[in-house]
Parts: C-alpha cells; structure tokens; sequence
C-alpha cells in the first residue's frame, strides 16, 4: 500500500515530537507500506520568518518571500528524515523542486501545474520513505514557489494524487471534524466521515481542519482523506464521496464565522448590468464577496446586499460611494456587527423543510436574521455577532447533533 | 566593471546590518558596475541550525544536514534582495542550485566541480544585482550540498574566477591582514597588499582572515582579492601576485597557533619505507599531520617527530603504539604543552639569515625551540605554549613590524 501522510507544523514544533512523528512513519512503514511524508514548517517558525522579512522590508517581493518561506519546510524535512534514520529506516529528504512539484509563478500564492514523480519513484524504489517538503515548489524558471495559505495539505493531496496513493492522512492538531466548534458547544461530536462537498462547505465557513484547496483537490482526484490528530492514535474523520459517506446525514455539522461585514445598497436601477458593475468593481478592487441577496422591494427598485471578509469592509464603502450615483442608489450601510452561522448536510438536499427547521429554531430563541443564503448542501444565516455562540448552540440541539445518527437518522 | 563581493555572518547578522550592505551594494551598482554579491548565514544562524540537529539526532547524514545548514544562506539572500529593492536597485537572490554551483557528492565539505553561469550572466544582462548564497551547490544528483569551514569565500572566489571578474571583495569584521594578531600585539600594522603565498601561510598558521581554500583558489586562477571591513571604508589588504606586490617584505607578518600538539618517536629503524609506514597509516586515520622532522641520532637510528591538531593526539598516540614495534622505535611520547610560532615573508627567499636571526630573537628572550620546519617564505618553531605571545611580540619587534616599510625596507 502507498500512504502518503501529512504533519503540520504543530505535529512537528520540536524535536521530541519530531522523533514522535519519525516513529509514527515508522511504524506504517514497519507495516509493509511505502510511505510518503509531507511535513510542514516548524511550529511558529514561518511568523518568525515573516517577522524577520518585516524587520528588513516595507515592502517584500513575492518572489524573495518565497525563497525565505520554503525555508521553513527544508528545515522540518532534514529534521525528520534524520530522526527516521536514527531508528534505522532509510529515508530521504527532498525539496519542493527535488520533488518535482512544478506550480505557476504566483509568488506567495501559487497553484500545482504538474508533478514530476520520477525523483520520488526512484527513492521509493530504493526502499526509502521519501520526506517531502510541504508548501512549496518551483517555476518553469526554476524559482522557489509558495502556495499559501493551506499549502502543505495542498502539496499532500496532490502528491497522493499524482501517486495514486492508497491512503492520505491528514494529522493535525485536533482529532477530526466535529458537528460544532467544540469549544463552543460542549456536546459537538466527532463525525466518522464527511462528503468532500459537506467538508467544503465547513472549510469555507470557517472550520479551520482543512483548507477548501486541498478538499476541491482531493474531491477532483476522488482521494479519500483521513484527517486525525499526531497526539493519540484515535481514528479521526474520513473525508470521501457522498456516496461512500454510509449514511448521509441531513445536517452534518454547524460552522459560525465572525469575520463577516455586511453592506446594504439601497434603491438601485432595476435594470441589467447594475450586479455586474458593482460586483465586477468590487472583484478588481480583490474584494472577496461571499453572500449576495438582491431583493425587489418595488417596481424599478432593488436593494442589494452582500458580505465580505472585515478587513475589506472599509475598501467596500469606498467603492460603493465610488459607484452609489451610477447604480442609482440613494443609499447605503455597512456593519461589522453581525456573523454568519450555517447548518451542512448532505442530506438537506433530498429533506424539504431543513432550513424552515433552522428558522424556526432561532425564531425561537429570539435570534433575528438579517440575511440568508442557500445551497444544495447548506444553509447560511446572518445574524448579530452577540447571538452568534447562542444560535450554533440552538442549532446544534435542535438538530440532535450530539447523539450518535441511529439507522433511520 | 564586474564585481564580486562576498559579505560574512557578521556583516549581515540582523535587519540594521543588511540594510547596511544593500546601501553599499547599491553604492556600487551606481558607480556603473556589475554586481554579484555572495552571503553568509546571519551571524550565529549556522551555530542554531547545528543545535537544532544535535536535539534530533545523535549521528545526523551529512546529506540531511546539507539540506538544513543551507537554508541559513537561504535566508541571507531573500533578506538582502529585499533590502536592495527597497533602495529601488533591480535584484535577484539565487540558491547555490540556481546560480549553478555544480559540486561533487561529499556532504558537510563538497568541492565545487564547476560553475554553469548562464543564470546569473542573464540576470547581469536584465541589469540585476545578482545575491548569491555561498557555502552550499548542488551535486550531479541534485542534491543540496555543503562546501564546509571558508565556504562563502570559496564560493565567491570560484564564481570571481568563472565570470572572470574585475575584482573581488572579501568584506568580514576584521579590517585587513596584519603583521600579526592585533589583540596579542598592541603595534601590530594593517598590510595594504600580501601575496597569494604570504597569505596562505598566514591562513594555514591560524590568522582566520580567510580560509586557506579559498586563497589556493584564487591564487589558482590569479583573482586578486582585497579583504577589508564591512562596518567602515576603509582600505583593507589586497590580496595578489607576489611580482605585483610592491615591495615584497623580508617579513610580513607572525603568526602563531595554539592548536598543536608533538609526538616524538624515538630511535626508529634508520631504512627506506619507515616514515612511509608512519604517516601513511596516519593519513588513514584522517589524521592531519603538519610538521615533520627526522634527524639521524647515530647509525642505525632515528628520531622522528611530527605535530598534528591537539583534538587528533589520543588516536596518534594510538597510531604511534600500534606501530612501534614494526617501526623498531624503543620510545614514544606527546606533547600538547606547545605552540607554533611562525614568521612569513615573500622576500625571505632572497634574504639569507631570517630564519638566524629569529632564532636568535627567540634564544635572546629565553624562548626554546623543540622543532623547525621552514619553507620558501616562513619559518616555524614549536615553542612552549607558555612562550607563544611573548615569542609573537619579541619577533614582531625584532623585525620592525609596526613601521611602515621605508624603500629600503
């Protein structure tokens, strides 16, 4: 079997647990198994650099953030492949580039064109276990790459794609993909499996296991992905296709995100084009738009509303100001006061009534909401941030997520 | 113009420091000139990165440590990259693999095989300060390597010697070459030019303004090298050919070295194949023998008596006990209670009577010589490790050191 496992960077934030994850590979690789290891950088030791890189330049070029960054990961590989070999197994480091992973030139954010596995091939052939530097790779030109936020679990999933591997795992610090943040509701349960479109939609709304990327990707390729912790040998969460999830769950989990900021234009001209403009202004300005309502209050008038990350909320009002005479608004708000709170499942979408349920759960408990926003898969509200912890606890309940799914669940 | 410049750790340990050479790299790129500079690991990066090594493991592969220590310099370059653009400077940092740095396979002490400049060449020509991260390559493999002690001076030696630079500047924290060490003798006098051959002398004798590698190489290729100071401009010591050396002084500097030890063997087999026996087997062992002196006692008979580095004593004692036997010696014993003093000079060839006259400064201050070994341009004793400052300070004297050479001189 071909097992491609990924740490991050707090599975390997020192040598002790450097030697903890060398005997984890070992043990898999004791087991008969070629395995490839992608490991992150180091505990804190990527903000330490970008702090480094602060101290020297107001203003860096991707192209030298990249080549300090992938630092980083160099460092994490040559510790562990030397711990691997201090328990006597033959393993080999390689770099992005050594690895064959050949992206854009993106600087600081760039994307996996192709993976050249020879390299890899041939040390596994050799009997290695082949540590792969996560994060990074190279450019036609032969420049060291990042690929931003997520990387690591990018450069794993493409790997085992590019491999045709067994098995991805995913360890990390918590042991799996909950129903609810558990610091938030006490009886959030671990679920055994998810769908990657159920796990995407939890990514996007603020469930920070896995990064969106690295489930599209692992969704494209149909790799199964076990997400689980480096600190215990618990099974953690599967993350596979809808159809091989044994019992899709009408609501999966409850995801809240509060680095939301709402916007309200008011009265725009009913005509085509006036979305476009707006949205189209707004995406050059890299605002990035999650909600959109747009709703028709009266003959030849709309509003429209949309939310975005808090940190772009000021840059919004100013090119809604920018553009409020053109859409023929006659006005406009903006508010940081709100969060949005969501319910996954990817049964909603043959269960009529879900988001009527979700409603009239907050209606209950006296949770006022200000938006809303649907897919097959998902429902979001957004409602004021101060009822944010109060509205996942309620939905949590209201949908029975603590207790074990039974057979007709 | 094309320059090279090489910057230790020193030079560029924090952000201040390597704003500071950008502003000097970049005084140099106004001035018209071709710019590739060559970088250390930031001050004591190396020394963490060999702790951090030393937690993991126990017996680290050099080629894993390759992988780690490079990333040092790794950072270096992104740092100094950034700094010159900040400075509005077009620039470009290159890893020893992509400024093709081609090395053999010999991890933690790689000799560089040959440089492929067409990157660096095309980055001049896109009118690019070019920031090269010396002490590391590649080998035929691709693997990272390591070049060992005096690497980035190596490095910026060989890539003067490939690009057949104008000129080539070894910035560290000491200001120049001097006619001996300042610390030790308060008159000691900056040298404004030494010869290839003074100055490997000089740095085999321990004066650690430049590693002896880097200065063969160089003397190889006839680079001309001026060492100075990158915390002030002053001139530092030009490095050159003897017959451009001005004046070639009878004596230009003393040096000594505190990491010797003597072994005697006595009363050996005077016949073909003895020493041989000895110091092959010494070499063997890895053994670094330096001076070797043999002296016929009576027929039949000789003493032999060599010095090697203190740290490799216990194991050429053992050496000297294995051997004994065969050798016919009837005695043997080791000596770290010594030091090595030295006198170098490239005029000394055509003066007769230095080597008499430091051995009267010494007999004159009650300093006794246990061993000499001379060669063109220096004279080394074997003294009391108790001697060696004052022996340092009395020849200094003795030889008009601190003045400045009249014409005559």
């Amino acid at each position: 079997m071909l097992v491609v496992q990924k740490y991050g960077g707090s599975s390997v934030a020192d040598a002790g647990r450097i030697r903890r994850v060398a005997r984890r590979v070992a043990g898999v690789r004791d087991g008969g198994n070629d395995v490839v290891v992608v490991v992150s950088a180091m505990g804190d030791t990527t903000d330490d650099l970008v702090q480094l890189v602060g101290e020297v330049s107001d203003n860096p070029p991707g192209r030298e953030i990249d080549v300090i960054l992938s630092t980083g990961e160099q460092v994490s590989i040559a510790l562990l492949t030397m711990a691997l070999k201090d328990l006597g197994k033959k393993a080999v480091s390689l770099t992005g580039v050594q690895a064959g992973i050949l992206t854009d030139s993106a600087h600081t954010r760039a994307r996996i064109l192709k993976i050249d596995t020879a390299r890899i091939e041939k040390e596994l052939k050799d009997g290695n276990i082949v540590v792969v530097a996560g994060f990074q790779g190279v450019d036609a030109q032969g420049d060291i790459t990042t690929l931003g936020r997520g990387g690591s679990d990018t450069t794993a999933v493409a790997l085992a794609a590019a491999m045709r591997a067994d098995l991805c795992e995913i360890y990390t610090d918590v042991e799996g993909v909950y129903t609810a943040d558990p610091r938030v509701v006490p009886g959030a349960r671990k679920l055994e499996a998810v769908s990657y479109e159920e796990m995407l939609e939890l990514a996007n709304l603020g469930a920070v296991v896995l990064h969106p990327r690295s489930v599209e990707l692992a969704m494209q390729y149909g790799i199964p992905l076990h997400v689980r912790s480096s600190f215990n040998n618990y099974p953690g969460t599967v993350i596979k296709e809808v159809e091989s999830v044994e019992k899709a769950l009408v609501v999966t989990g409850v995801a809240y995100d509060l680095n939301v900021a709402k916007i309200g234009v008011f009265n725009v001209f009913d005509k085509p084009g006036i979305a476009y403009r707006l949205f189209k202004v707004l995406a050059g300005e890299k605002i990035n738009v999650d909600m959109i309502v747009q709703s028709s209050m009266r003959d030849g008038k709309n509003d429209i509303s949309f939310t975005c990350a808090r940190g772009d909320l000021k840059k919004a009002l100013e090119v809604v100001e920018r553009l409020h005479g053109e859409l023929g608004a006659d006005g406009y708000n903006g508010d940081d006061g709100v969060a949005k709170v969501s319910i996954v499942g990817a049964g909603m979408v043959s269960n009529p009534g879900v988001a009527a349920t979700m409603f009239e759960a907050l209606a209950e408990n006296n949770v006022n909401i200000e938006m809303i926003s649907t897919s097959e898969i998902k429902v979001s509200c957004i409602i004021n941030k101060d009822d944010a912890v109060k509205a996942v606890r309620v939905l949590h309940k209201k949908f029975n997520l603590a207790e074990e799914p039974g057979l007709d669940g």
